[in-house]
């Protein structure tokens, strides 16, 4: 029988920065859906930055990469299931993912673009949702710095404050991302951490008022400088440390001291622990889109085989918004 | 006219580590009281940490040392205090403090030794229970980490997580600080970090459930170690770095991600926030105190040019329990 699927699979452990060369490609057999399960056709893959810790586990290789994906119903074996339906769920950088039944999500393509599910309708939706509007609780008038702020989370967390009333600042790593959370986001203002010159200087004169509310994908310096504009009674939500994943010594932080000062109040997040929240937060998030109060950008690679440079490019922040990977024909997008 | 009053005052900025150098004493004329004023005679200073670094100020020099005193009215012109009174407030380092009456609480001898108005009955008391009880939240079962375990602050903490049911760790600076805190204060076990060995392991050993509250007075080391064991939802509550206050450059904090995996929420705490509680929380300290279900220890060292010594030393952790600094004599002192 000759093999249907292709993977991307793990085939080293990095040493220092991952590259592409800690992936390769495997064909196999289609795998059956056994009773329950459901075969999908992969049409969206998710890059996501966790994926780098996950590479320094010392489980066998190769291994395949976990991921969420959204594609096509193939055959099924479970009630709810039907050939043709579309939906998302956890399965692999590969074509085709069989999945239990109950672990998958039934998409309407009607609401808007299937890619959706996996990312502004999604969990790392939920996670700014969340994160924003329940952990940093901004107030009207009140100052919000977002970090990695035109990434999947951040341009997504901004929008949620600037819906609060809050005034938003996005950190970002280029002109061009500065830029578009501006101009199409909506945000206040920009601070380009390459730049050159001071980030600790750039991010006071873009809050003169100060930070009260800081949401951290990064980690690192870009905490550190957060702390230091921090006001009293400051809410700091943690949702990742980017700075440290990519083989970087984690780069210590030196001025919690700040947050005794200030009374800062920092929480790690984990959207897993919010899961059940996903259809109302789908729901809300479906018509902000739809009425324009919140926009979204998917940058999207074609085929499996990029999806290694892909990632490795995510990590170094060639992405502006959500880095998806699409393995096969979408018959549902809109032609711009 | 002769000059009556005596006071310590900081004559050089530290380079480094501070030393009795950085201090000086001079004598001065009694003030005295304006109207609504109070004259103090001063019984007790306190030796607080964060007086380090106040002294890093570049101010000009030579300065008084703001202190909490407790004392005897001297002289009144305030409607509310009388010759012989005690009282507490904010004073200097000197034998005689005046000070506004309104900022002056009267203390009932009484109820205790009129030290513990500045002590555990007063603001370190109350750091340590509204640290603890409303921001750590410890519930029964749970473990309790407890950094500088045998100091001011932490050695009530960790009584109150104590009375909430919770299992309670130290961590201590030496073998007799250890045997204080589990004999003498009930905590179930503690780790001497000046031991040898790896603190994280000496830690997990001591918390086989991980930890769910950690008390931190001293960041650096002792934080990172928290984190490593902290148990999903875990709550630090971050009332001081003392790990950086003696011109040893900050300890970076490296391992943040943590509180991103396991959700920790880390609080920076200002009992400044919390000063209208005082009045109830000291009435409750009273009770428990009596009722031995809380103890506690002073530290007290004779004579005003011993404040500099005491200050300095207490920054090396040669204290047990709060250091204060008797300046004259204590007319309720219970003989031992």
């Amino acid at each position: 029988m000759k093999p249907h699927n292709r993977e991307v699979v793990l085939t080293a452990k990095p040493e220092g920065p991952a590259t592409v060369h800690c992936f390769g490609e495997r064909a196999s057999d289609m795998a059956e859906p056994a009773d329950g399960e459901v075969l999908l056709r992969n049409v969206y893959l998710s890059c996501d930055p966790h994926l780098r810790q996950e590479m320094d586990s010392d489980r066998p290789l190769p291994r395949p990469v976990s991921s969420r994906v959204v594609g096509l119903v193939e055959r099924s074996r479970h009630p709810d299931f039907l050939p043709g339906d579309v939906a998302w769920g956890q399965g692999r950088w590969e074509l085709f993912s069989v999945c239990p039944g109950p672990a998958l999500t039934k998409v309407d393509p009607a609401i808007g673009p299937i890619s959706h599910a996996i990312s502004v309708r999604g969990m790392p939706g939920l996670t700014a949702y969340v994160a924003m509007t329940d952990v940093g609780r901004p107030a009207a008038g009140e100052t919000v710095l977002v970090s990695a702020a035109a990434g999947a989370v951040g341009s997504l967390a901004g929008q949620f404050a600037k819906l609060a009333g809050a005034r938003v600042v996005g950190m970002v790593g280029s002109d061009a991302k500065a830029d578009h959370v501006v101009r199409r986001l909506g945000f206040d203002g920009a601070v380009n951490y390459r730049a050159g010159g001071t980030l600790s200087e750039a991010v006071r004169a873009a809050c003169p008022a100060g930070v009260d509310v800081y949401f951290d994908c990064v980690g690192g310096e870009a905490l550190e400088t957060a702390l230091a504009a921090s006001n009293l009674r400051a809410r700091f939500v943690l949702c990742g440390m980017i700075a440290s994943y990519d083989g970087r010594p984690a780069a210590g932080v030196r001025n919690l001291m700040q947050a005794v000062t200030s009374a800062v109040t920092m929480t790690g997040f984990r959207v897993s622990m919010h899961k059940h929240r996903l259809p109302s937060y789908a729901a809300m998030a479906a018509e902000l889109l739809a009425a324009d109060r919140v926009r979204y950008t998917e940058d999207i690679r074609e085929g499996l085989s990029a999806a290694p440079a892909a990632f490795i490019g995510m990590l170094h922040g060639d992405n502006i918004g959500k880095r998806l990977i699409r393995v096969s024909e979408d018959p549902y997008l809109r032609q711009g």
